[in-house]
């Protein structure tokens, strides 16, 4: 199966009109996707996208238009060689490497691939990649500039190991799903009472775990915790965001104010490019017993790496779109379980929710094998525009059942929401 | 002065078809320029851009235009609010942060800025930024991330320590220039009879040190590496250049047998998003007396700031376009004054030489006040695009006294060279 095109949209959410996915750093985000349908020379189509907030999606747009030409007539067979084939072109890679547009661009192109390829096969991704012998799943790494933390011999034992008993998780995931985390309550945009009213309603709805943003004032934010914990009582955990706001020794400072509520973790406390930046913060905050996350924004698997063997996080937050899509995202997974961390995907935006998935139901099928303190993070926004939504139930995501990776926007969405032409926006 | 218009261009030289630039990651680039004039109310103009080496140049330039709405309109006079709002707008920020595309497309406005104001004072950029008072130099910086290596305080104390002596060291650039290094013997398309020749060139010309490509070939690089130590003599610094091919390990027995000829440098040894990695080659390196260089693929201070933590560098090799321009360099150049470890900026591309000679003299007048161990890449390639071209003598870059920041490349090559109609191409 070879494909014969690509055709790329623009689509943009004018989500800053709710203030719905306010943080720290990010005001006024406008959910969007640059948006890439690949048809195959069978007729068979994959979609795929990248998340973004907002202004300069038009910029990713433009990045998977230029590595059109390297996919274009090639074959899909061979999802490591197609993946390669995006991250290795020596000119483009020149403009990463590795890492901004021209990954999250390469990220569309692979996601779309692996739509198009388990559409094909008839299987949900999750089971598609569970289905492959450990082997083929080793080859779909690129193993460049890993082999210092981990190489694909030691990855192929791992994967042995995890074999058995896979047929018992997958039958656990069919009946009680797996496990998630709603953010729904926390963004810093929403009132006190609409705090309160959601954080009480996500406990209602078999939530044992939330989030709430934080960074922008301390006062706020040690009022809006306990207001939060009074809600939710001592047995739901609480987890805090900071989007990056912060440098080390204030990430310290405020999150030493915060640990009378009892956050489960700190996510993104500094730049995401920091890494001994989030060990020090880290070894800071271990006799609060406060957790680090970090990952919505890390670049690449060599970020990661450098993030675990530097024992600078708790919780390990795989993107679907941020790197270099499925493929890394496997490297990813086999790293966390290496150095046994728990993955817990960052997802909200738009259609991120409906792609991670897939990648934690592998993780526990055939990497990790165990949902000890993993969540899927979920957000309660923009899923009516996907034909296959995310499915959630008593806190936890459904296995996805319908074939290919739950990508696919409605041929209405991609229409109304055009930018700058569409309908929504003109 | 505010701005009011930008126009943008898609600048590709054919360098490919000469094997020019061809190195171990990069065999075939097409040196490239997003190139960007900006034109303020007063009719004067400042030209910039970033440098690309081929397909995506038209990525950079679409990522241009997605900043231009933030700076239209926008006044120059203070130029660090000018890079900040460039670097912090959340939307665009998403796609970076601070990193690939984004940032490189910033490089290009921040530095057609420095130069339009830089003309308007009638001043080259090195001395317009030296004349400043150190509370605006202290001011240019975006210090966020930086607060546990290097704060605004005493960056101030190590501008105003470096005063005594300005003029002389201004007096001693003017007739001695600063020193440069060639690397045009050794690419890796080059026979060996060329690169002989031209190891044997550039000693005669003045060059007290040379670099060759190595990482595509063990025994090639043996018999290339020994030629030019016959060609140059042991009393002329050989640098070796990986550009990225190595793993952590590969990258230390690669070394090590080169180490017999005495290489002064290996550049780029591995990933330049691994700074562990970096360290650890370092370490290993040590016994056999060679250095560890990076920067040119340093996607922003905060990951120079790493490399200078974790003791990962000897030295520091800045890059005019790839962090976000003059006032991300200037965090750079404090970084590294900081922490003991000489500037050697990357050059060579397009335009590249004719931009870091006024940083390296700015950092020699104004903040290191040290020649010690630093010299700037030289590469004699293309130069004759720019109106205002560096001037090399004696292997030593000439002061540029030209106001302005040396970056405008002739109309003619604007025309001639635009991707993809102008005539060198269509």
């Amino acid at each position: 199966m070879k494909i014969a095109s690509i055709d790329t949209y623009d689509v943009r959410f004018p989500t800053s009109r709710e203030l719905d996915g306010s943080d720290a750093m990010n005001p006024d985000p406008d959910y969007s996707a640059a948006y890439v349908v690949i048809t195959a020379d069978t007729g068979g189509q994959g979609h795929g996208f990248t998340f973004t907030i907002g202004r300069g999606n038009e910029v990713c747009r433009a990045a998977i238009e230029a590595l059109a030409p390297l996919v274009i007539g090639q074959s899909v067979d061979d999802l490591g060689e197609f993946a390669k084939r995006l991250t290795h072109d020596s000119q483009i890679r020149w403009l990463g490497p590795e890492k901004g547009v021209v990954h999250l661009a390469a990220a569309a192109l692979i996601n779309a691939a692996w739509d198009l390829a388990a559409t094909a096969a008839g299987k949900p991704v999750w089971q598609f990649l569970a289905d492959l012998p450990p082997e083929q799943v080793v080859d779909l790494v690129d193993w460049r500039y890993l082999s210092d933390a981990l190489g694909p011999a030691e990855a192929l034992d791992m994967l042995h190991a995890a074999r058995p008993g896979r047929q018992e998780r997958i039958e656990q995931l069919r009946r009680h799903g797996y496990p998630a985390y709603t953010t729904s309550p926390g963004w810093l945009g929403y009132s006190d009472d609409k705090l309160v009213r959601l954080a009480g309603e996500a406990v209602t709805d078999g939530y044992r775990q939330i989030k709430l943003k934080v960074g922008h004032d301390l006062d706020d934010d040690i009022r809006r915790m306990r207001l939060a914990r009074d809600t939710v009582g001592d047995g739901i955990r609480i987890a805090v965001d900071a989007n990056q706001r912060w440098d080390v020794d204030e990430a310290v400072r405020w999150m030493t104010a915060l640990a009378p509520y009892d956050p489960w973790w700190i996510e993104e406390p500094t730049s995401p490019d920091d890494i001994l930046g989030h060990a020090a913060v880290r070894k800071a905050l271990r006799p609060s017993g406060i957790r680090v996350a970090t990952g919505e924004h890390v670049q690449n698997r060599i970020v990661f790496k450098q993030l675990l063997q530097a024992d600078a996080v708790d919780i390990v937050q795989i993107d679907a779109c941020r790197v270099a899509g499925v493929n890394e995202n496997i490297a990813i997974l086999l790293l966390a379980a290496k150095f046994g961390r728990p993955v817990c995907p960052h997802a909200g935006g738009v259609g991120l929710c409906e792609l991670v998935q897939h990648l934690s139901m592998f993780d526990f099928v055939a990497v990790s094998g165990s949902l000890q303190d993993r969540v899927i993070e979920y957000v309660d926004h923009l899923h009516e525009h996907f034909v296959d939504p995310v499915v959630i139930r008593d806190g936890a995501y459904r296995l996805p059942e319908a074939p290919g990776f739950s990508a696919r926007m409605r041929p209405g969405t991609l229409h109304r929401f055009a930018f700058p032409d569409g309908p929504e926006w003109a």
